[in-house]
Parts: C-alpha cells; sequence; structure tokens
C-alpha cells in the first residue's frame, strides 16, 4: 500500500541493509535515554554495537537532550554501563551545548539565572560562565526576594526542584527584553518505568513563555545547534555522511531531518512505529519531517551487520596508551 | 480616522453618555483586581460606585478569575476596603465556578487533586467535593510517592507553593483520559505594584498540557461558563441587559463578547488603550472580540452619571434588618 501511495520512509531493515547503510555512513550519532539505555540499564547489546562502530572506524556520537549531568558523569556513566570506549569528546548534551551558545554565541557579559539540576550549573561553571547563586531562604517570596541585578540570560532545563519561586524570579528577569531566554530541551515529559511520567523541560518552558510573553531560543533537538557543535569540533561534518538513530519522533527524527541526515527510529523508547506510519500517512507535508527513513527493533538489530564488515586496524598498545 | 474606516469600538464616555448607558442596563459586572481595586488599595470613589449603582437598583455582579480566596472572604475584603453591600450572592469567583462544575456538571465521583491556594480547596470543601490531602514530606519525589487510587479531577489555579512533585503527580493523575482537566482560569501573568510580575494559572496550565499532551476546560473569563452560573442564579439574565466592566481585554472584554454583553474597558488596570485600538484596527476579525465598546478612565467616571438618576426607594429601616 505505501507503493502505491508513493509514501516513503518507516523502513523496516534487517542484518545485511543495516550492513550497507553503515558502509556508506562515517558519522553515527545516538540519542541516549531509550536507545542505548533504559535509566541505569543499558539496551542489551549496545555496548557491543558502539564498541564495534568505534571499531570498524565510526565516529560514534552522543546527542542528548537530557541536561542533568555534566559530560564528565556521562562518561563515567556509559563506562558503568559496560559502554568503556565512550570519551568525553563524543558527548554532545544539551547542557553543554546550551554552555557554549552563551559562551560563543551570545557571548553573555553578566550572570545567568538558571532552571535546572546542578549538572547543568556545572557545564555553564566549566565554560566560565557565572550563574546567579539561590539563597535556601524558605520564607523568600517573589515579593521580598532579592533579585540579581545583572542577569543577563535565563536557562531552562530539566528542573525537579522547580518551585513557584524560581518560576516568578524567572519571569521577572525575562522582563528585560535584552535578557536571552534560553532552553536546553523542548522535551515535553519522560516515562518513568513504574509508568509514572516526570515533566520534562518543555513543560516548563511552556510555563515561562506565558508568563513572559515570550519565546526560549531551544538549544537541543531538534533544533540544529547541536549539530552545529559536532560539525565545529570534527571541523566539518557532511550531513549525507550522517545517521541519526533515536526513539522520539519529535526530537530525534525531526532533528535528523532539519540536519539533512538519514534517520533511523528503534523501538526501544517512547515512539511506535504506528506513530511513524501516522505522520508518513499525513497529508500535512511538515509531517513528513518526523518520519524516520528506517526503523529498527532494537540497536542489538546492527550485530549481525558486523560480521563480514572490514575493521579498522587496532592501534598498537603502546600508541593507545599515549592517547 | 477610525469612522472613515467603519471602525467601532473603544469609545471613551463620560458623565451623560454613561448615564444613558447604565440607564438600558439592569446588570452591571464588574472585575474586581485592577477595576475595584489594587490588592488591599480600592480605587478612589469604587466604593461609592458600587453602592450607588445597588441603590439605584442595578444588580451588581463581580466576576473575578481570582481563585485564591474563598467568596466568603471576599465579603469579608469588600467590607474592609469600603464596599460595606457586598453580598456573598454577588460574587463569582474562578474557584466558586470551579466547584459548581466539579458538582454539577461533571458530577464528580471520586476525589479531586488540586493545584492552587487554600482559597480553592475550601470552595470545593463547601460543594462537597473531597479533595486529595498532600502529605507533607519533604523526602516524597515522583519516584517514590504515593499516588491516590481515585482522582476523578485535576483542577489547577494560582498557587504560589507550586513544585515540581505537584506538577508531576497532576501530570501522571491526567494520564487516565477519565480523568477531568480542568483549570480556574487561564490569566498568564499578574502585575504586581513592586513592578514584578507573579505567573498565574495560565502559566501552570501551559506547563501541565504540554506534560498530558492534553487541554484543560477552563471554567473563569473568557470562558462563557461563569455567565451561565450567574444566570442560573438570576434565573435567567438577558445578555442585551448586561455591561462588562474589566481591565483586561484578552479575558474580560473578551468574555464580554462571548457572552453577547456589551463591554467597558477601564483604564485603572493591565491593558492600555493603544492596545485595545490595534486590536480594532487589526485585520484579523478574532480581535474584533477583545475590543471594548467603551472606555473610561476609572469606574469613578461613573460618579456624575448618578446625579439626577432616579433612585430607588430605600427598604424601610425594619425590612433592611429582617433581611
Amino acid at each position: 500500500m505505501a507503493g502505491a501511495f508513493g509514501f516513503k520512509g518507516c523502513q523496516k531493515i534487517r542484518g545485511p541493509q543495516i550492513r550497507s547503510l553503515l558502509e556508506a555512513k562515517d558519522y553515527i550519532l545516538f540519542d541516549c535515554d531509550g536507545v542505548i539505555w533504559h535509566g541505569e540499564k543499558a539496551i542489551t547489546g549496545a555496548a557491543k554495537v558502539v564498541s564495534s562502530l568505534i571499531r570498524h572506524g565510526k565516529n560514534v556520537v552522543f546527542v542528548t537532550n537530557n541536561s542533568t549531568r555534566p559530560r564528565e558523569n556521562y562518561v563515567h556513566k556509559f563506562c558503568r554501563l559496560g559502554f568503556t570506549d565512550v570519551m568525553l569528546e563524543q558527548i554532545f548534551s544539551s547542557s553543554y551545548c546550551s554552555a557554549l551558545y552563551l559562551r560563543d554565541v551570545v557571548k553573555v557579559c553578566g550572570q545567568v539565572f538558571v532552571i535546572g539540576c546542578d549538572g547543568l550549573r556545572r557545564e555553564l561553571q566549566e565554560a566560565g560562565i557565572p550563574c546567579v547563586e539561590e539563597a535556601d531562604d524558605p520564607d523568600a517570596t517573589i515579593y521580598n526576594c532579592a533579585l540579581a541585578p545583572d542577569v543577563k540570560a535565563v536557562l531552562v532545563g530539566h528542573d525537579d526542584q522547580l518551585t513557584f519561586l524560581k518560576l516568578a524570579k524567572a519571569s521577572c528577569y525575562l522582563r528585560d527584553p535584552d535578557c536571552v531566554f534560553l532552553a536546553t530541551d523542548n522535551d515535553p515529559w519522560h516515562p518513568l518505568s513504574s509508568g509514572r511520567i516526570l515533566p520534562g523541560s518543555g513543560s516548563l518552558i511552556a510555563a515561562l513563555e506565558v508568563a513572559s510573553g515570550r519565546k526560549a531560543t531551544v538549544i537541543g533537538k531538534p533544533s540544529r545547534f547541536m549539530f552545529e557543535c559536532i560539525s565545529s569540533q570534527f571541523r566539518g561534518v557532511d550531513p549525507a555522511q550522517c545517521l541519526m538513530i533515536g526513539d522520539r519522533l519529535e526530537t530525534d527524527m525531526l532533528f535528523g531531518s532539519n540536519c539533512g541526515f538519514d534517520t533511523m527510529l528503534t523501538l526501544t523508547g517512547v515512539s511506535q512505529i504506528e506513530e511513524a506510519q501516522e505522520y508518513r500517512n499525513s497529508e500535512l507535508t511538515t509531517n513528513q519531517s518526523l518520519v524516520p527513513d528506517y526503523v529498527v527493533d532494537t540497536i542489538a538489530d546492527f550485530l549481525p551487520a558486523f560480521e563480514g564488515l572490514e575493521e579498522q586496524e587496532e592501534p598498537e598498545e603502546q600508541e593507545e596508551k599515549s592517547n
């Protein structure tokens, strides 16, 4: 039916087709949550897939909207879950890229008011960007609290310690039209293993957009900025050489489309294949950007594809140590 | 110019024109904040205007989106600020009308999870609607907290004690499609005398709409439901007999238009006459619903209009006491 109506995308692929695809791509971009792991549990086979890709000379990059931990902690997490060959330079989180944006694009002169976790603050500090220190005064209200005089940006990310006071302070800072309004990502919610959900940054941004009457600049997927960070670090990347693999149509697939990558949906996370097919069959042309080119059940489906793929020569042990 | 382009509305009126208008109307509907008072300070002359209208036999009704206090407290506040003849039955707050909606329209069987102030909970209790009691456990998180099994509605109003946990709990309850999603009002923010702003219910609703992927039913202005409550209490009200007076184009004027009332903007609150004129001159026909028919600087401009207006006979003192 798909063919008859000229639909494309959502192609479920296996071993040999995956092999051809991987042969054609130099950069493999992975989302993390729902693709590589669920919380503290790695997707079965994911570690082997990642190390095989690296061993086969692919540039493997992790592009995550999760702003709650600094990149350093990601390296530890990768290691803890059995991904022993992932390095800091391969990790592009929305907190890291937000810090780059504030430092290199905005060139912010003044303090940043952060709604977010400590990990986000740590990334800003690493980049030399001062954040407003929050006094822990239980009696403070928006009527009586101090507001910092030199706040030049409000940055919103996931914050499980959000309070009304933080929201109110951010709204007040944003009254200054010169105060930049930035968001790490726009994820609306996150699934928990219990079946419960966690409101995401997108939820907090919506609150602040309504209170301030302004629109936030979003750093994370599906915005292109994270690709600009990747491209800048790798000194130019041809989008045609990139494959974006993710579990969320509205962030990962759209990010891939926005950047001109081939895209792959893995069914171990948020989005179902039926939703992808619905977008594909929709008459709205904008929905086509949400349709993955390829679909796999899990990235473990890559494993048979490596059989017979040419491996890059291992560097000598001596050299490896000196790196 | 206005005439040449066929614009209507935004008519600035004074003494004799106000008198004619009042003569034509039986119901005078007032917003409170920015119209009658600013916080704890009455607008100069407002108390005299209200008591003159009542003395002249008008049905004076207060229609407020402010959900933070029960109606009883409004009576006290009116009295405290010199409005000594305002009674409970004249007050239609978004919390009171939300309680009526849950009781009489939804006929909710189960508990209501409330994001809001104590005043909102009190109105629900008055209407016999049980609310989820919140345990005050500082260690509770959405990962480990209890969720009530019988929540049939989430009601969101202004809440200066909002926490991430409340937002997360509400998002979880709303995963049940049979759980009603209700909001007292959609006010985006409120001005404080310090020049600061307070995020309004509309801000919190936006957060929850994004996290839940659902749209809230809004009780307060500009929704028509509060007029249905008024009309039900007064056993039928002809909209042509009503004048809505408010300070906010997007709530008060739109509410009036939605209900078929004549509308009047008073310039003692949020909206400026320039904004009203912008809406009037706009090519978007939907914007016309935001344009007030009349504009006054303050409702104190009514005072000269009462001179020579026929007063209703005062009831005898004996009768007054027995009421």
